[in-house]
């Protein structure tokens, strides 16, 4: 798990644009954001929850770790947490820190294990262990997973979750995520995925907190049914549909058989 | 309706592997198929059937008529004939033919109107009128549908649907399609779309038929609810879902804001 990974100058001078600032000392009231994912040509992050899809070519690994090295945090949504188990550290050759991996579990679904890859490998030493941002209070937390997440450095916060109009709990307001981030002093966030987290960032009410997007694309359809990309539908004040999100600042890169799309998200 | 369009031609030799022969006189026992689009990042053609979409950039049209300009025939299902109106003639600049609609409207939706766009501008002199391939039996088609199609030079030609397991009227068989253009002499056909349309032909049965694809992406997510392109799931013999086209010999070009795939469907 410790096998290192190189990503080339030429191709992470493509990227610097859309990077957050190297300096770590940031005075911003809020961390840059990236948002960057790998799809297929019908949107989809993978074939359904849970099923391993390898979408992008060998490169796109070593990139996904190159951005993590240029970022202070990391975020995942709790199925991406329970149906990977991923590892949420990054493994570029050379990287002097770890990013902080960030999980968005409102429920509390994850029961932290001994055994959880992110947790091995902080253990080993490679990488850090994960906040949880949860819509649970202090009193709902359960105690082993309290000592489990302390023991290892991570910990549990508490967001307010937005009011649904149903009277239920409600979905975290992204202005809310940021702010417990940079109280946790950290400058620089990569949202990584999956799709639920995505649509819900792409949401118009959020763009102005989204720096920059960069998204791989592989050249394949994965089919109906998969874990789709698409943001909540916009309609003008007529009612007839809009475009959801448009990027500015296009560059769209050529990697591999891949394509990498760098962009900002169009301010109206 | 006549302004014509240039294509530059070092964007034209960009797609020339990609596009039939040049020479007319083909043997082949069936046409050259490209399959040929614009969708948004996430898979959409446009935001509702009938709802004008701009997706791509002004250089996009010059291509989409350059292409034409290469096939001998151009097919769109009836959906799109009905929503968008086309003109479905070719533009470019010194352009030698006009390629020859082909409308898939297996129940006869359509009812030709001297003022359909099509026909407006076939009786200009600047298009062909198109041949309407039907699930109808001869006996079921309209006398006033037959007279103003054959006065402007088109027809309908009959294709058996296929069986459904429900005893309905089906989809065609792609196969069938292609053989019906072949005894009309058409060497190469450029499919257009609707999503219903590129769905059927991506359905993994016809992926040998399909000798390049050519899809431009613009850099903008239309929302949920759009004129979605992804086929039909494609599962392995355990049952596991697996992607359900892939494409070899890709070429991503950018194109302004856009990016123009290339490609081959690839053949297991
Ligand atoms: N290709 C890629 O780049 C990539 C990257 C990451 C993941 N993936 C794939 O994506 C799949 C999982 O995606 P997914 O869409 O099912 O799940 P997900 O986005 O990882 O997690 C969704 C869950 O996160 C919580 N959530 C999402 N947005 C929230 C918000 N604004 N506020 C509060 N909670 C929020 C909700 O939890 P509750 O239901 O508990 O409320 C929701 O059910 C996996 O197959 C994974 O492999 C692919
Ligand atoms: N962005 C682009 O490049 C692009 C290109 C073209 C169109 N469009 C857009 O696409 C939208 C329309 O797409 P759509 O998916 O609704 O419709 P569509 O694909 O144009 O037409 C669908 C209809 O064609 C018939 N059909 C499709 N496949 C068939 C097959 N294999 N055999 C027999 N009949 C078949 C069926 O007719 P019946 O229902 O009568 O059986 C079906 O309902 C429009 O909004 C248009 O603007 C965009």
């Amino acid at each position: 798990m410790s096998e290192a990974l190189e990503f080339a100058s030429t191709s992470a001078a493509l990227l610097e644009p859309y990077l957050p600032p190297v300096s770590s000392q940031s005075t911003a009231a809020k961390p840059f954001v990236t948002l960057t994912f790998a799809t297929s040509l019908d949107s989809s992050l993978s074939l359904a929850p849970g099923v391993r899809t390898r979408l992008s070519g060998p490169g796109s690994k070593a990139m996904t770790h190159y951005l993590r090295s240029r970022h202070s945090a990391i975020l995942v949504g709790i199925n991406t947490m329970l149906a990977d188990d991923p590892g949420l550290n990054c493994r570029i050759a050379g990287a002097s820190s770890q990013p902080r991996p960030i999980i968005i579990d409102p429920r509390l679904r994850w029961v932290p294990k001994r055994s959880d890859k992110v947790l091995q490998i902080c253990r080993a030493g490679q990488g850090l262990a994960p906040i949880v941002l949860t819509g649970l209070q202090l009193e709902e937390w359960p105690e082993d997973s309290i000592s489990i997440l302390t023991e290892h450095g991570g910990k549990f916060i508490y967001v307010e979750p937005k009011k649904t109009a149903s009277g239920g709990r409600g979905r975290f307001d992204w202005h809310n995520i940021l702010d417990v981030l940079s109280r946790e002093g950290l400058s620089s966030l990569m949202v990584e995925g999956g799709a639920q987290i995505i649509n819900s960032l792409l949401d118009s009410q959020y763009h102005s907190l989204v720096d920059s997007v960069i998204v791989t694309i592989a050249p394949t359809w994965l089919g109906e049914g998969g874990v789709v990309v698409s943001p909540a539908r916009v309609h003008d004040e007529q009612g007839v549909p809009i475009p959801a999100a448009r990027l500015s600042d296009v560059k769209w890169h050529p990697f591999g058989e891949d394509v990498v799309l760098c962009g900002r998200l169009y301010k109206k």
